[in-house]
């Protein structure tokens, strides 16, 4: 593992480090916030996972998340959100919500992508155990939370590992990829037609198919241009109806999808999570 | 004035304008952030001045300044570093420390710098005037601080104008441009070998000329690479001792240069500006 930058901030450490991915064959950059500790303490950890075009810098410019961090002794970690490099292929139409900086947290198994994009492995097996044995992490204690594509992830990966994670959240997510144009673009993009894999990455479909987790907290802007045709949080909110899931969805009047609405909610989500690490 | 974006973030609204300068003849973008607040309400208001190689754009993303101002009612407003655009002469060496993003907070008057750098009356008059004319502002209540060069320009508009500004305050200010390579590069660029002119564009100097404010608040980065040879803040605590100046200095350790210091402690800026707008 490579540190690319250190800077304290907030009491704590900002550090950017990059390492060679056995799961995607390619180096992989990512950001984590330590906060200040006692020397030889283990913080609980939460997950960060970004949303189409990003990297892990998006967030850690402007997630606003270091003074809550701080004040609750978390460390937050993001990862990037594809494979990226010589050798990766992009979508060949090069648009935005496919290939790189859109990896959708799946582990693809349609060529030319299912060299690279594996980007589940990466999340929820290489990376862990990367921070694990490098910094003060007390794995028991661990949540995650996403934004847009990286809200599917969080959501997708939380319900599939209900032991791992004891608080799940996210910002504006897609909450059922199989139903709207991003992900069944990227879904029949990384996965061919196998619908049983496409449920395995659809929120949504894990609940209807027994998945659950005690708790969600889900916040979505009323104005978010992507609501209607992407994000269709009303999904999510009729499958946790069905299945007893104690979902808290905020519709939050006159925001938008961008890093400003994903800030300003960024402290409520990172206490609600202290709160389930204790 | 044009809007070149709006968003909802922390319950208020932060905009991006831009409007035709007549101080410097080129179009000038700038950023505010209004909180919310009631119907008719005039709200205190604090200017924040950039550094070097920044725009609005710079603190906008990662001042982290939200919160608070909604937390205590101030709005912000981020101007730009240097005029910009078709026919703006640059550094003929094109270094990040004069020219574009550099304008140093003085009215050139050496050529070819004298037809469009003048920030110090488009930040003094002509942005000020707009301001009261198309926000919500009281304009008997306002604060200026500032970063690096911006820090030089909040202490030298703060002293030279201490009816206007009831609070000033800098992280990591060059205090006494006239005795520092980035200062001498500038203000003799700017306004050639005019002593005169040079102290009036030096808060160190403008102290030891008389100038007062009642008192300031600066933080310093103990690990800022440029401490040594571009700051030097023992300069300022020397003038304020001698005069009586009323000088809050915090050396702050582990911190640098970068946005991760100054938004570690932006809130306490805030606040302390908030308590001398009341």
């Amino acid at each position: 593992m490579d540190t690319l930058s250190t800077n304290r901030a907030f009491g704590g450490t900002q550090g950017v480090y990059s390492h060679a991915s056995t799961a995607t064959g390619t180096d992989m950059t990512f950001s984590v916030f330590v906060p200040p500790h006692e020397p030889g303490a283990k913080l609980p950890v939460v997950w960060y996972l970004s949303g189409l075009t990003c990297t892990h810098a998006n967030v850690t410019d402007k997630g606003e998340y270091r003074r809550a961090c701080t004040e609750l002794g978390l460390m937050l970690v993001a990862p990037d959100t594809s494979p990226r490099g010589d050798g990766v292929p992009d979508d060949p139409e090069g648009s935005y919500d496919f290939g790189l900086g859109a990896g959708f947290y799946v582990d693809a198994t349609r060529a030319p992508f299912d060299q690279h994009y594996r980007m589940w492995t990466y999340v929820t097996e290489e990376l862990p155990a990367l921070v694990a044995d490098r910094f003060p992490v007390d794995m028991a204690r661990q949540g995650i939370m996403g934004h847009s594509m990286g809200g599917h992830g969080a959501l997708t990966i939380g319900l599939r590992h209900p032991d791992r994670f004891r608080a799940v959240s996210a910002f504006a997510p897609i909450v059922a990829p199989s139903q709207v144009p991003w992900g069944r673009k990227a879904l029949g993009g990384y996965l061919g037609d196998d619908a049983a894999a496409w449920r395995r990455h659809d929120a949504v479909a894990l609940i209807e198919d027994g998945a659950r987790v005690p708790a969600l907290l889900v916040d979505q802007g009323a104005a978010d241009q992507f609501l209607v045709e992407q994000l269709q949080p009303e999904r999510l909110a009729k499958a946790c109806a069905d299945a007893g899931i104690d979902l808290t969805l905020r519709l939050q009047p006159g925001y938008d999808h961008s890093y400003y609405f994903i800030s300003s909610f960024m402290a409520d989500h990172l206490r609600w999570h202290a709160e389930r690490l204790d």
